[in-house]
């Protein structure tokens, strides 16, 4: 999808933004629009010999991107041959490679990512593995069927979690399958569907949401119903995640190195897990 | 000091380098020059509840820098009232804020930040007091006596241990006193001695290196003598780090959030603990 086309898709999200959330039951009571505060869940932290994961994509200029164009550039500062030490200095677009989504990215006055509490930044990871209907099709999403099954087989997503889909799309990032863009520009890779993100909201003390995609709303969305029902209460994103067939789909540790720019969006974080 | 200063100090260091490493029997049988691989030393992880704490200053364009000048731009590309979200493009100086510098900062070919093995950013840390030195001189450093001290009363540094300075420097990062300049520009803050540097390549396995200053190195060194003896040896530094005094001196696992950005040479990281 082309910039201006997403721009005028979020612009038609925003105007009907207020009716929608009528008629959620959302879990908490703050206005959307403005932004919740971020829950403050501890997860209950019990590790015995933990075995370090890294979640996290190398990132550079080449990696894919939602809109298309590189988020990364670097600048070459000060080089060892020449200045006796290596130095650079990097611009880089907040939503770029594995990356966290701040409740200020959807909300005029949520959380920004250096205002995330450090205890929703260690979590339990609830890990949903759709990868085979992923295989099947591109648009697949994950839905309330799927955590219903996921509780049912793990028993309840544990307060203080991170929820994840595990689709499979991280192996395509070398490729044009990581955004699958189709003749007309419309991207083709699996997301959270709003009906599985408001059980979430209602139903569960999570604070994060995790995907190996480009994003928390499945490629082909015109709407980013996900992040507008998620983002803005409080809760964060983390897109792009990687290696998550490493772990145990309950029991694993989630940690999160976000960035702690003030005012920040989001950024490039290190995901990491102990399982 | 003047940039000018510090490139003409690290010419005259890069001369004499090899010298000065024939006198060092370190660990590692690497070349100096050539950077050595960063060794993998898997820490044992077992945290029974497990509360964290955020050792990371907020990074914003005013925060205190090495040579002195902004490393921080942003430019807010999307706005929420405007375009229905927000979303920042961020320029950065790798070696700003709570950071990381990787072996490649001061070596020709060592490990990038994207190298370090992801076990090494899981480390038992060991936190060096020298708060009390420190108020009474601007200049403290670290030295073997106070390696000595904290190995008689704590025990040996563990295998794949982070060995930090404590030493109440995090705490003046608002004002002049972080950087600390003299009339002559000279900066005047504590960091490791270069004997207790050796010690530690010599003595222990530990692979991370943590200062609550502006630099490994003690701000009045001419020489960067640390940075150039702990570096090309395939071991990290952390620089900026904040609230070590949250932490018991030993039993905390620190969490490295190192940004996974390909050829970095450090970068701005979430430094993390568990205790």
């Amino acid at each position: 999808m082309c910039d201006h086309c997403v721009m005028e898709a979020v612009k038609g999200k925003m105007l009907d933004r207020r009716n929608f959330f009528k008629g959620v039951a959302l879990a908490s009571a703050a206005a959307a629009v403005g932004g919740a505060a971020t829950p403050v869940v501890a997860a209950e932290i019990n590790i015995s010999n933990g075995k370090p994961s890294d979640l996290t994509h190398e990132l550079h200029e080449n990696f894919p991107t939602y809109f298309g164009k590189s988020g990364v550039s670097v600048e070459q500062l000060y080089k060892f041959k020449k200045d006796g030490f290596n130095l650079n200095i990097n611009t880089i677009n907040e939503h770029t490679g594995t990356h966290m989504d701040a409740p200020l990215h959807f909300s005029a006055d949520g959380n920004s990512v250096a205002e995330i509490p450090v205890e929703n930044l260690f979590c339990p990871l609830a890990i949903i593995d759709i990868r085979e209907k992923a295989a099947a099709s591109a648009d697949a999403q994950v839905t309330p069927d799927d955590i219903k099954a996921y509780v049912s087989a793990n028993g309840p997503i544990a307060d203080g979690a991170c929820v994840a889909m595990m689709s499979g799309w991280d192996k395509f990032t070398s490729g044009d399958k990581f955004r699958n863009a189709d003749d007309k520009g419309k991207m083709h890779f699996p997301g959270f569907h709003i009906e599985a993100t408001k059980m979430l909201l209602e139903e569960t003390k999570s604070v994060g949401m995790a995907v190996d995609t480009l994003s928390l709303d499945y490629g082909f969305s015109a709407d980013f119903a996900t992040h507008y029902a998620w983002l803005p209460q409080g809760r964060w994103g983390l897109e792009c995640v990687a290696n998550l067939d490493a772990l145990p789909v309950k029991g694993a540790t989630l940690i999160v190195g976000a960035p702690k720019l003030r005012g920040g969006t989001g950024g490039p974080a290190r995901v990491m897990a102990l399982s």
